[in-house]
C-alpha cells in the first residue's frame, strides 16, 4: 500500500498510528522487536498450557503455571487492546481471523474468574484449552505462506476431486471389509470399518483393527497399494500448482498490451515490442 | 457438441428433451438445482447406509432409517426413469458405468420385498450394501477429474511398470521372510508373508505381524527403505504426467499446418507463420 | 538393430534363427503369442509356489500342485534350452541376468530328485523357494521400464547421497534412543534401536517397539517429522530425473553440428541453421 | 581454488603441504586411496560400536571389539593429527564441523583411561556412543550433497512455513483428542496427545495410543487425511527447489552484462548480444 494514499484516508490520531506501526508493522526496529517478543510469548504460553495437563505436577509448579498464565493473559489482553486502538479499522480487525483468535484465547482466563471452582467442568476445560489456539497467531509472521496459499488455491478444484476420490475409496473398502470380516474381527460397523480404511489408505496403520480372513487381507493389500500410489496425486497437483504460482509471480506484465508471463530477463514485450519496466 | 448438429439427429419428444436438459445438463439454473439436490441426497443416503450398520441403534432410529431408505429408493428410481426417458440414447445410458451404478443401487430395496424376512442372508446383506456405491454417482459432478484422468492415462504404462516392480518386490521379500521367520513368528504361509511385505513396503505397518529374528529385522529394514524410496517413483510419474496433460491442453493448434504445442501467448505458428486463432 | 548388419555376423542355422525370433522377438504374431503364454505360465507358477506354502492343504491339492510344478519345470526347461539354441550368442545369454534367473528357477525341482526325502532340509526348502524369483522374468516384457531406469541412473548419485543421509539419521537416532530408553523399554541393543529408527523414519510404524519415556517420545517425534519431510527429497530427485530423461529422449540431434536438445517441433538447428531430419 | 593464488599465501612446509594434499585432496591416486581406506574404517568402527551393544556377546568377541576399538581410535587420532598438520589453517579446521566431529569421536576412548572402571556411568556411556557420530565423517565424500543442499537452502523459508503449519496442526489435534479421549483412553496429557498427533499426521501409526471413542476416531480420520495430503507440500517445495538449483547451475553468465540464466546451448547473450564463452 503506497503511503501517500493510505495517510489520506487515515483518520487515526498520531499516537494510535504510531502504536499501529509498532504492532502491525514489519520493518521498523521497534516493530521487529515487538514481533520477536510476541513470538516468544506465544510459544511460551502454548508450552505452559501443555505443561498444565501433565498429571503428577508438584503444587509449586502448578502455582508457577497459574501465575504464568495470568501473566500471558494480561500481556495478550494489552496486545488485543493495542491492536484495537492501533488498527486503521478496528472493526475489521476484530472481525478478522486473527482478531477472533486473539479474543478467544484471552477469554477463558476471565471466564474462570466468573465461575470459580468450575475448572473441572468439561465446557470450561474445553474453553481453557482454546488457549492452545494461540499457535495460530504465529501464522502472522510467515511471509512465504502466501506462495503456498496461492499454489493451494490454484489447485483447489483438483484437490477437491482428490479428496472425493479418496473418500469414495475408503467408503467402498470400509463397506466391503465390514461385510467380509464382520463384527467378530473388530469391524463392528461401517463407520468403524471406514475408520480402518482411512487408517490403511493413508498408510498410518495403527493395527488396532486389522483383517483376519484371507479375503479381507487380500482386499486390505489392494487398499494399501492404492493408497500408496494415490499419494502421488496430491503431490503432483501441489508441485504443478507451486510451479504455476511461481511463474505467475515472476511473470511481469507489459504496460502497453497487458501481456503477462514474460521471462524475468526479457527487455521487450514479446507481443507488442514495448519496453518492459524494471 | 454444437447444438445445430445435435438437434438434427435428436428424435426425442420436446418434453423428454427438456427433462434431459434438466437431469443431464450442467449450466441452466434448473439443471444446477437438480444436481445440488441430488448430491445432497446421495451423501444423505450413504450416511444412512452407514448408520444402519451401527449395533445398538434404538428401534426408533431403525424405523427412521428404514423409512429414509425407502424415500431415497423412490427418489433414485424416479431419477433413473427420468434419465432413461431424457437420455438421447436410452440404451447407451443404461449400459454406461453410471447407468449400471444407478440401477444397482436401487435394486436391493426392491429385492428385499420379493424375499421378505431374508435380510439376514449374506447375499442379500451384500446386495443391500451395494447401495453405498452411490458415492460413485458423485463422480458425475467433478469437472476437474478429466485432467487427472488424462495425466493417469498418459502415464498408464509407467504406472503398470511401477506396480509390477512393487509386486515382484513384495513377492520376493514375502518369500524370504517366510523362509527366515517361519510359521512360529507369524509368517504362516507365503501369501500371509506377502501380506506382511505389502503392509511394510507401503509403509502402512499394522504390526500384527512383525519380524522377530535379527536377519528378519535386517531384511525388513531393507524392505522399508526400498518402499520409502520407491514411493518417489509414482509421484514423479504423476507429476510429469500432469505437466504433460496440462501442456497438451494449453497448446493451441495451427489451423494451417496442424502443429500443436504453441505457447499460450504466441500470435503466429512457429512452423508455418500462419496467424493463430484466439 | 538393422537386419542387414545383423545377418552378416549371424552364423546360426536358419531353424535356430527362426526359434530365436519366436522366443526373443517382440513383434511377430508367433513371438507375441509365445510371450503371452509365458507370462501366463510365470504368474501361474509363482501362484503355485505360494499355494504350496499354505498349511492345511488337502492331499488332493498337494498332489495337483506337485504335478503342476513338474509341468512348469518341464516347460521352463524347454524354454531355457530353446533360448540357448536360439540366442545369437548362447554364452552371453547364459551369463546374463535373465539366463541366470531362468536356470536358477528350474534347478530346485531337479535337485529334489537327486536328494529324495530331503524336502524338509532348510537349504533345499530355500532353493525350492527360489522358484518365486520367476517373477523377475516378467521384467523382460516391460518396455517402459527403460525410461524409469534412465531416470534412476541419471539420479544415481543424488539417490546415494539420500540413502547415506537416511542411514546416518537412523544410526544416530537409534543410538540416542538406545541410550535414553534402554533394554527395559525394548531397545535391547543398538541394531535393534536402529531397526526401530528405520521403522519410524520410513513412517512404517509397526509399534512392536515404541518409546516409553518423555524424552524418548520427544526424540521419536523429531525422527518422525524428519522422516515425513525427507521423503520429499527422493521424490524431487526422481521427478527432476524423469523430466531430464524425457527431455533427453525427445531432443533430436542436429546432423551438422551435433547439438541436441532441439524442440520436438523445431525445423532448423538453433545453432547452425541446418535442416533437422524428421 | 586456483593453485597459483593459493601457493602464494600458503606458508606450510612442503611435507605438510604434501600431507594435506593426501588427506584433504580428492583427485590424486594417493588421496583417493586414503579416502577409500578411511570410508572403510569409518563404516567398520560404527559397526563395532553397534556390535558392542548387543547383550549376550561371548567374552572372546568382547575382547576383539575392545582391541578393534583401540585400533580405530589410534588410526583416527593419527588422521586428526595429520589433518591439523596438513591443513592450510589448522585452527579453522579444528573449529569446523568436521574438526569437532573428528575430535569428539576419539575422545571417549581416552576418557575411559582416565576414569577406569567407569564404563557403566551414564555420562561415560553416552560419551562412548558419541563414536557413532563418525558416520557424519562420510558426508565429506558426497559431492552431490551440494545440489541437494542448495535446493534445501533455496526452499528454507517455505520449509519453515511447512513445519510451523504441521506443528500448529499437531498441537491443535493433540489438544482436541486430549479433551475428547482423556487419560482413560491413553491420552494422559497434552504432550502425550501431541506425540500421538505426530505419530498420526506423519502416517507412522505405532498404535501404542489410538482413539477409542467415535468422535475421537472421526477427528483422527481428519488428521490422517490432512497428514496424507500435506506430505505433498514439502515434496512440491523440494521438487521446485531442485529444479531452481539445477537451472541456476546450468545457466551461464554473460561476460559483458553479467546476465545469468542463459540456455545451455545459447551462443549469444540474449540481453546484450555478447558472445558467450564455452
Amino acid at each position: 500500500m503506497p503511503h501517500s494514499a493510505s495517510s489520506l484516508s487515515d483518520r487515526r490520531a498520531p499516537w494510535r498510528r504510531a502504536l499501529g506501526d509498532i504492532i502491525f508493522g514489519l520493518s521498523s526496529p521497534a516493530a521487529r522487536l515487538y514481533d520477536k517478543v510476541l513470538i516468544f510469548l506465544i510459544v511460551a504460553s502454548v508450552l505452559a498450557v501443555m505443561a498444565e495437563s501433565i498429571s503428577g505436577l508438584s503444587p509449586e509448579w502448578k502455582a508457577i503455571l497459574r501465575w504464568a498464565e495470568w501473566g500471558f493473559t494480561v500481556i495478550f489482553t494489552l496486545d488485543y487492546i493495542g491492536r484495537l486502538l492501533g488498527a486503521r479499522r478496528a472493526r475489521r480487525y476484530a472481525g478478522s481471523f486473527y482478531g477472533v483468535v486473539d479474543l478467544l484465547t484471552i477469554l477463558p482466563s476471565y471466564l474462570s474468574l466468573l465461575f470459580p471452582g468450575s475448572q473441572y467442568l468439561l465446557v470450561v476445560r474445553a474453553l481453557r484449552l482454546l488457549r492452545v489456539f494461540r499457535v495460530f497467531k504465529l501464522a502472522r509472521y510467515t511471509d512465504q505462506a502466501a506462495l503456498l496459499g496461492e499454489a493451494l488455491t490454484a489447485s483447489r478444484e483438483r484437490i477437491t476431486v482428490f479428496f472425493i476420490s479418496v473418500l469414495s475409496l475408503v467408503i467402498v473398502f470400509g463397506t466391503l471389509l465390514y461385510l467380509i470380516e464382520g463384527p467378530e474381527n473388530g469391524f463392528t460397523s461401517i463407520p468403524t470399518s471406514i475408520y480402518w480404511a482411512v487408517v490403511t489408505v493413508t498408510t498410518v496403520g495403527y493395527g488396532d483393527i486389522s483383517p483376519k480372513t484371507g479375503l479381507g487381507k487380500f482386499l486390505a493389500t489392494l487398499a494399501m497399494l492404492l493408497g500408496y500410489a494415490i499419494i502421488a496425486v496430491p503431490t503432483g497437483i501441489v508441485t504443478v500448482g507451486l510451479q504455476e504460482a511461481k511463474e505467475a509471480r515472476q511473470g511481469r506484465h507489459c504496460p502497453q498490451c497487458g501481456l503477462g508471463k514474460h521471462d524475468t530477463d526479457a527487455h521487450y514485450c514479446k507481443r507488442c515490442g514495448e519496453n518492459l519496466p524494471g
